[in-house]
Order: C-alpha cells, then sequence, then structure tokens
C-alpha cells in the first residue's frame, strides 16, 4: 500500500488548465466520500462541500476571484468546482467554548480534508487546484452560505489538459528536528 | 491507484495503544518525505517538524497534556512522537500582510500535511493519532521553539496494539449540496 499513497503524494500537482470532459458521477461521489472518511476534531466533521457546475454561479465565482491569481481561469474552464466551506464554531469547541489558544480549528480539518479530496481525485486521474486567494464574502454569498458557515478555498476539479512540473521541496533537514528545534 | 488510496483514507483509524516496537527509520523517512510533498499556500511550506523519541522530553510534553484527553497515554507510549509546528507570518501572507479574511493559513497547511503524514502511516501498518487539545505553550517551551514558531498538534506513531472501530460519519447529504447552500 505505501508505494501507492507515496505515489499519490508525491505525483500530484496543481493543475490549472482543463480538457473539455466531464467529471463521472462515479469520480465524483467517490471524491466526495474521501471527505466524509477524513477524520476531524473530535469527529466534528465540520466540512460543507458545495459542488458547483451551473455556469452562472460559476461566472459569479470567478468574479471574486483577482485576475491576478494563477487559477483564476480555472473556475471556468473545470467541469466541476468544488467549493469547500465549514460550519463555524465546532471544531476546536467544547461545550461552546474554544478549548485551544488557536480558537476554531475548522481551518485545519478543512486541510485534513482538501488533502484526501486533492489524493482522491488524483488516484482517479483528475487534476484539482487549490484557491485561496480570492473575495470569500462574494462567494459566501453567490453559494447562499447562511450564517455560522463560511467558504475557505475553491477546488476546480477535471481532467488535465496539462501538467505543470513540480515546485522545489524544502530538503527534510530544512524542516525536521530532532527531540528538540 | 485509486483503490489502494481510497483504502488508506477509509480504514485509517486514530490509534491510542501502541506495542512496545520501534519504528523503522526507512519508514519514518517515508513519512517525513510525505509531508514534504503536501502542497501548501504558494508553495510556502511553513511546516516544521520535530520528531521526540527522548523520554525526557515526551514526560515534558505529556505533563502539557490533560488527563481527560483520551490520546493522553500515547504521548508516552508510542515509539515516536511527532510535533507539527507551524512557521508563522508565511501561509496565506503576500509581502509580510495578510491577503485574506481567514490571516495567517498555517493551520489549514498543517490540516493537509497532517493527511499525509496520517496516511503514509497507515500505509505503512503505522498507527497515528491527532492531538490538539493540550496547553501549547508548555509544548513550545519543552522543543525549544523559537519566536515565530508554534506547536500546533501532536502526533504519536507506532504499531497499533489495538485498532478501534471507526466513528460514525456523516452521510453524504449531510454535508453536500449541489451549485447553492
Amino acid at each position: 500500500m505505501i508505494e501507492t499513497v507515496m505515489m499519490a503524494i508525491k505525483e500530484r500537482r496543481s493543475i490549472r488548465n482543463y480538457a473539455d470532459t466531464d467529471v463521472p458521477e462515479k469520480a465524483l461521489q467517490a471524491i466526495l466520500e474521501a471527505v466524509q472518511w477524513t477524520p476531524s476534531w473530535a469527529n466534528t466533521q465540520c466540512w460543507e462541500v458545495v459542488v458547483v457546475k451551473d455556469p452562472k454561479i460559476k461566472e459569479q465565482i470567478h468574479a471574486a476571484v483577482p485576475a491576478s491569481n494563477p487559477g483564476s481561469k480555472s473556475i471556468l474552464k473545470a467541469p466541476v468546482l468544488i467549493a469547500l466551506c465549514a460550519k463555524l464554531g465546532t471544531s476546536g469547541y467544547y461545550k461552546g467554548l474554544v478549548t485551544t489558544k488557536f480558537g476554531d480549528w475548522f481551518m485545519f480539518d478543512l486541510g485534513l480534508a482538501t488533502q484526501s479530496l486533492c489524493l482522491a481525485a488524483h488516484a482517479l486521474g483528475l487534476g484539482t487546484v487549490v484557491l485561496g486567494l480570492y473575495e470569500h464574502d462574494k462567494v459566501n454569498a453567490a453559494l447562499n452560505l447562511p450564517e455560522g458557515v463560511d467558504n475557505v478555498c475553491l477546488i476546480p476539479l477535471g481532467y488535465p489538459e496539462k501538467v505543470s512540473g513540480a515546485p522545489k521541496r524544502k530538503n527534510l533537514d530544512e524542516f525536521v528536528h530532532y527531540d528538540t528545534f
């Protein structure tokens, strides 16, 4: 199992150019199940997923992303756009109160879920890119999110048209320490 | 590839009971490489990993975890304790300024890295559990972290002695929405 899992982790690239090919329903289901089975703070599962295919909603979302964001065009180009959202005030909380100095842990749990989603997509031959730089409140409005639910990132999903090289990673000795920093 | 990746995602459980068996160095290297190849905000790779094996440091860290945390004992029992830390002020920033309403994105990127780590460990037959509920500043001190680096979670790592059942997950229709919420 390790060879395949490491291959998925190491070979998955951010995809910003998508082919005009639909995402099969079965593949989408598997990707949603990858989110479903992600671990979370005390199993709070604070994620809410909006699967956007409607071109009008995509246009509204695209208008919230600055053209300087290299993933901007992929919002319109990818056949599916996943808007990953969080129910606030659950992860990291106990009886309505925050339990750590980091407050709400939704960002951590959505990070966990995003990696599950991206790895499952890659394993299906599908590309993803995670966008975080845009006007979130405009996207909240386009998605008609209720109070207490916040969109955090946008993940275009589709078959890659072009796969770019891997951005350089730090060497292990640049970020790994033993016993103390 | 999808069958194996989905199996890793669905079958990985939180492990709180560890066998007295060391983690092979080769397995640890693979797990660190899983972190290394995780995507991050503009490839900022804000993670810092402290691999703790020294019983004295483990004792200091254990003292920062409340006994009510169900993972508390695993800090001492697991042969390896991974302290996942973040360099602050990089992820989500551009030229020293935050770029989104969510401020520093280190929690998101550490979530991504944690899922890579947990899946790689599971694929190697190793167990993990992610602890977030403890006195972080005490752990920062035990790890001798410099200013600007913060410990976020603790991940005991070792061969499972006991594997528990899966906590119940929401059905897809409880968190998946189409086009709008």
